[in-house]
């Protein structure tokens, strides 16, 4: 994969990283950490670039795996993900910005690339005014999973 | 539970308040209202402090928990919810304002305390930057069901 | 249905226009598009009026039943569609503007008088403050559908 997952993030608030209902794995919103501290913060398009951004949505995806494989039990039952089924994902966008697709590929190149075919999905790729800690981006994961 | 729950939100548009498919429940985004009227406007970090959106979103939770139960027929059917799955809050915010976890711990923290552990939920925490009425917090929940 | 269907559009970014999993189809969201191009950009309540906001919706509404037509095999196939579950519609928003619900409208009864009573949905009206290309909304589906 290319990259050590981090241990699932901590909440921020009172609510869990990861619940399965009925086969249909959904995460919560994920920031862009590095080692539990948001790595990257501020608006794209305006403190940040768009690599930047694309960088922070990695990181999202990255700890939305982890959280993901830490609620199935591990990185070895990473293949009970049948399918990653849709990604959302809000970028921190200074005026005029319009270019949040690109940002979130570093998202859903990195998922492609760790899953393959499986890590194909459909995104909602949404421009955000204020997101927690002032973090670039947030993501969330909706997958199917098979039961273990 | 602490509170009375109100009737079911009347729609402001086109839609319906609460749908089932395959044993999910998903609601409409909820408004912060009391006796019909949103209760609670304006940006967090501006106009209100953390302490009114945290109410406004203790208040969308208290909405959407009354529109689940008129949908699966009054208050005593609540305990067919299996489990509350995720909650999307919008927070109306302020520019610089960043605590939308805070905020929005008034749903989650109200939504453990009246279901329990089947209350713990995931969810996504975000910064609004416009919202229907002006409302401080829109929130929509999705849920497992039992069939009745 | 009042219109002919355009084809499905394609994805400006590593991602799939539709997926379904488990008997729940997912579209990615959607842009207002003609002939594959953004046909309305701007925000409501600034550039663009509340009338042309429901116009932007509509068109997005068209464009995610034109992809689930086509993930589904074409226009024959949507009477597998069970029930449109949920409408995740994001209007640009100028400052002050929060009648998101009368734009979302645009879709919702469009959604309604094509489908009957299972277009009848759920949703969340938002206002976002940056959006691909400027487009004046996007907007995402989830339906139950039925095996084909």
């Amino acid at each position: 994969m290319g990259v050590t997952l981090p241990p699932c993030p901590v909440p921020i608030g009172a609510y869990l990283p990861v619940l399965v209902a009925d086969g249909l794995l959904f995460t919560s919103g994920m920031l862009p950490l590095v080692d539990g501290q948001v790595a990257v913060t501020g608006a794209v398009g305006g403190e940040r670039t768009v690599e930047e951004g694309t960088e922070a949505a990695r990181l999202c995806a990255i700890n939305a795996v982890a959280a993901l494989a830490a609620h199935l039990g591990g990185v070895a039952e990473l293949d009970r993900v049948a399918r990653i089924v849709q990604v959302q994902g809000h970028i921190l966008s200074a005026p005029g910005f319009e270019d949040q697709p690109q940002v979130l590929n570093g998202a859903s190149e990195w998922l492609a690339a760790v899953f393959g075919e499986i890590g194909r999905h459909t995104r909602l790729a949404l421009g955000a005014y204020a997101l927690p800690k002032n973090a670039t981006v947030e993501l969330a994961l909706i997958a199917r999973v098979q039961p273990g």
